[in-house]
């Protein structure tokens, strides 16, 4: 309800804040934290990450993410969308711990209806959705990644990417695990989630996580390039088939959407978890302090 | 309940028409469409496809296909059968578009349900299944490779294998998904049916769609070599372990049969869809003539 | 229900037999066929198969194999399991004719409950459970290997492991099916089911049976370092990771667990299979003999 209320304010004001302006053909809407920018010739939109340090998936950054892409949904021109990050070296850390720690239940509870609501957005979405992966990709991040059609990432070392979760203390959502067996298969999914591997680009090709590794200043080109092959195909055939072969996974949390919400807030709020996080938080404090 | 009738003149003019010779210690039952050449001391039948000019999988087709396949079931001489095709450089085309152009419902209907009665024979089928891909092989063409339980092709470029449903502007129906994801997995699937891929054998090979790739003056006797190996198992033990593999995913198909059939009627029914196919099919017209 | 009074008599017995000893900071428990050592340290126990000649899961050795691994589940001080053989050659041959042959049917439903619990018991183990393959593991020593959370094998292709089944006249059950559908994926589980096929080391690695092939004097000690890194793990959230990829496809036996019993001691007790199994037994005591 809450994220309802926000997102028809946010909706509302980013008609105003989105000031559409014509660039060389390109349009672009300026939210605070999702910068897109939109080539209508192409009928590509890049969506740009862009909630500093480390484009932590707050409740404003989902709820600004969610809004943008309904915006792309519903505007015909559109049909492909390349997610990528304004944050050097970072292309998502995942879910922000802030807004686990020290709220209400009520607070848990729109966080999690909102990042389940990105996720069934960006898995289901009609259009072909593309990551250029410029940076780390843990956990949540990596989840935003694997929604998409296809994953291009930066061969830089030092950049991982994985659902790294029981490193944390935590376990990755069902729907994270369905959606990470769909992409890499059975028996390596229950070995990267076991040990909440986070693999280098050549480990992330080799296992499937990723499709292809090119060099860091090709990675946006590259992608580029592989989005005109799939624009080649007629949208309708590709759109059935997409839902076709996701609508399964997506319904197995759509059924059970309120009780992996109560889930959620009921693990969350445990004295345990809270103290972890305080001394997770507060390391990270003093950390970037 | 046309089908049914067709396929008893078929089957009573079979015995007629299939003139079984001895020859050299092999018999042959010449349809017109499916040459079956049998080789009773291998216990190994070879299916030859001569539907020219691309083995279009058109009703009479199918009927003859599926009825030969039968008989070869009901004769405890055989226990291996080889598909190949007798039309140079096509293994088959898949469906016949002409089945579904301008005719009514009802021919729709029982089209579509020969579609579906040759996928489940073959899926399900207690014989050795294997195809010698010496041609192309798109769409409905590499449907009948891939219920079979061991796949070579022929090594040329020229020749691909692949579901481009998508190309067409259509869609896979979900069983052929089904049985292309149990093949070569989630990710791979979903990759290959959004983007209709056509792949050369070398491509063809390191995803799964072929289990190898032999050149093409060695495709057939190749098949024969790995079809021996497969002889070497009690039949018994192979029949069942098969149908453990195999029997949700035919049941899948099987317990909405009717409905998956009331769907392809409507759709093909189409205004748009019959545009389509009459470009379609006169632009082959023009190319042919 | 024998089973259960038997395993109640052995535990007893374990513990008067069981003689725990510190020896240089390792404990020890000395059943007649599991021989456990115990690495407080480490939180490491090792379980040696020592069942001569072949290690066949007899019903003695499955209920001293699940003794020993309730012992170790509950006892805080252990997280992790290395499955091994004392026999050389062999890491473990599978079932255990004798108990299929000339028995009554109680006898064949206790045997297969046992089979089936020590499975559930490995499957859903919460310690982390690698096997240091070293020796052929074929059947039901290849399921046994299914089980564990990673595989390591000895480089010595004298040894083979799979499911070969179909090659003595028989099917590996559904369950054996789903843990290795689980492991390799559909396409080459349903090959090498149907072959029955074993692999040697190099062969196992390529298709996944198992995760590395090591030489065979360092099968231990690269267990026991990989062991370690899996040691680094929170063990609640990897239990709950281990638990939430496995759950699904350890119901589908619990649900029906009566069935399959009653399936096995029809079977078992088939005139064919008795006969079968006569022949087998006579043909392996001559070359024993």
């Amino acid at each position: 309800m809450a994220l309802a209320a926000a997102r028809r304010v946010l909706l509302h004001a980013g008609s105003r804040l989105g000031r559409r302006e014509a660039l060389d053909g390109a349009r672009r809407f300026a939210n605070k934290r999702v910068l897109v920018e939109m080539e209508d010739k192409a009928g590509v939109a890049v969506m740009k990450f862009k909630n500093p340090p480390v484009n932590s998936l707050s409740l404003e950054f989902l709820t600004e993410f969610v809004i943008s892409l309904e915006k792309l949904e519903n505007d015909k021109t559109f049909r492909g969308v390349i997610l990528t990050s304004d944050c050097p070296g970072v292309f998502s850390a995942g879910l922000d711990l802030t807004e686990m720690y020290g709220r209400n239940p009520a607070h848990y509870a729109e966080y999690w209806k909102a990042v389940q609501e990105l996720w069934l957005r960006l898995y289901l979405s009609k259009l072909i959705i593309m990551s250029a992966i410029n940076g780390a990709s843990p956990a949540g991040g990596c989840l935003v990644a694997l929604t998409c059609d296809y994953r291009i990432m930066a061969d830089n070392p030092k950049y991982t990417i994985g659902l790294n979760e029981t490193l944390l203390g935590i376990v990755a959502p069902f729907w994270f695990k369905d959606n990470f067996v769909n992409t890499i298969g059975h028996r390596a999914a229950e070995h990267a989630l076991q040990l909440g591997m986070l693999f280098p680009p050549a480990e992330a090709l080799k296992v499937g996580v990723v499709d292809e590794v090119v060099p860091e200043d090709q990675v946006f080109s590259k992608t580029r390039s592989v989005m005109a092959q799939w624009l080649a195909i007629p949208d309708h055939s590709r759109q059935l088939t997409k839902s076709m072969m996701r609508k399964a996974t997506a319904d197995n949390l759509i059924k059970q959407r309120e009780a992996d919400i109560q889930y959620f807030v009921s693990f969350v709020s445990r004295d345990s978890i809270q103290k972890s996080l305080q001394v997770y938080l507060e390391k990270l404090k003093q950390k970037r302090g």
